[in-house]
């Protein structure tokens, strides 16, 4: 038995969006979906638009100042976040400006008792609803979508399959990669040839000091070529070899 | 008129998967799905399972020198790449070990002809079939998903929201955070007073040359705030200020 959480089951998301319709999505299936029926996690989606308050339903308008594209108004946002502001968990508000996504993060979040993602459009986001309502800008990686909601997916994905039982005893969450810093080995299984390669000697040995070497070896070989950034971190930060 | 585009539209996106009842999912609405009725781009998914041999239609089996979690069959895996042997654009396995996708990787991608995009579940994908079909390996970002579903989705929508006519003329791609090299600048629409805070004045004073220095000055100082990876880059490699 693993300790008690320190928070009340179900893990609760909540997504503001201007496309409700894309959730659940990918994550009723699969994975996260059986999660979503077992009542391990629970998704609400708050559809921005139904915020607006002029008879159009506005939620954007040009930027001032000029140039292409549309903003979100911080007045309609504003009152989305405040219709939600008893569900748990911090305010995310997606944007490439934010803080890249790690699995510290990830582990962070679904550690605690859930997550209110605000997903952006258009442009982005009035910057005055940012700094009134205090959003944590995070962003999925350094490329640019055409909204947040898939980011949102990717985040709750990620964050689902870490909840207790999701992935069963089965599972092998503590050999991903990122868990111990290094990127991981190399996966073999039947059969044992394929044309004409075949699996690694070690790996048939039944030597599991020898394979758990091996792996380990593999992983930082891995890690090392491919991601110098990785490595340092895993070699402490001092040392640039 | 911009040059004629090297391939014959519509851009090909091949995606196989364990999932396929995931596709289109999110990327049939909005921008990405109105492009997809337009046809400017079109979705084809290829079940792998269907390429199993035995009659447990089995595409999984156990790690060789053990551990826990499943690995993907490189003979199912590789049946299902061969039947798609003809769909143009490079061979991508998602996968966290992959070289991390940036905005520049997606121009690349947007400018061809298309995408093939392979999804790994379980613990991964045995190593010969990625060696043997010399798979390009690309990563959302340093976080575990579940499978690379959601990852192809998020792949896809960056793509396609760069295709020739998705955004319109009135589009701010050219603007977007990463396209040069800085974050994006803040943004501000209607109401110009909102719960007593002011847009920055000379965002109204409707001097262009003034906007566009203090946008970029914005850009900057956000960027090197928040990202001195990306502020180095910028600066020039050399300057380590």
């Amino acid at each position: 038995m693993s300790a008690p959480a320190p928070w009340q089951a179900p893990w609760q998301a909540t997504v503001l969006t201007l496309f409700p319709d894309m959730f659940p999505g990918p994550l009723g299936l699969s994975l996260a979906g059986k999660a979503l029926a077992a009542e391990t996690w629970r998704l609400e989606t708050v559809d921005i638009r139904a915020h607006a308050r002029d008879r159009h339903r506005s939620v954007d308008d040009t930027p001032f100042g000029g140039g292409s594209g549309m903003v979100m108004r911080a007045d309609v946002t504003a009152a989305a976040l405040d219709a939600v502001a008893d569900r748990p968990g911090p305010r995310v508000y997606l944007t490439p400006r934010g803080r890249p996504l790690d699995q510290g993060l990830v582990r962070e979040w679904a550690a605690g008792p859930g997550l209110v993602l605000l997903c952006g459009r258009y442009e982005g986001l009035d910057q005055r609803v940012i700094e009134a309502r205090d959003l944590v800008e995070v962003s999925l990686g350094d490329f640019v979508l055409s909204g947040g909601e898939i980011a949102a997916l990717a985040m709750l994905d990620a964050c689902v399959r870490l909840l207790p039982g999701v992935m069963g005893a089965a599972s092998g969450a503590d050999e991903d990669s990122f868990e111990n810093g290094l990127l991981e080995y190399p996966l073999y299984t039947q059969p044992r040839t394929w044309e004409g390669r075949e699996v690694p000697e070690v790996l048939l040995s039944g030597h599991h000091a020898k394979i758990d070497a091996w792996r380990r070896a593999a992983a930082e070989a891995v890690t090392r070529a491919r991601r110098p950034d990785l490595w340092r971190a895993y070699r402490g930060d001092d040392d640039q070899s």
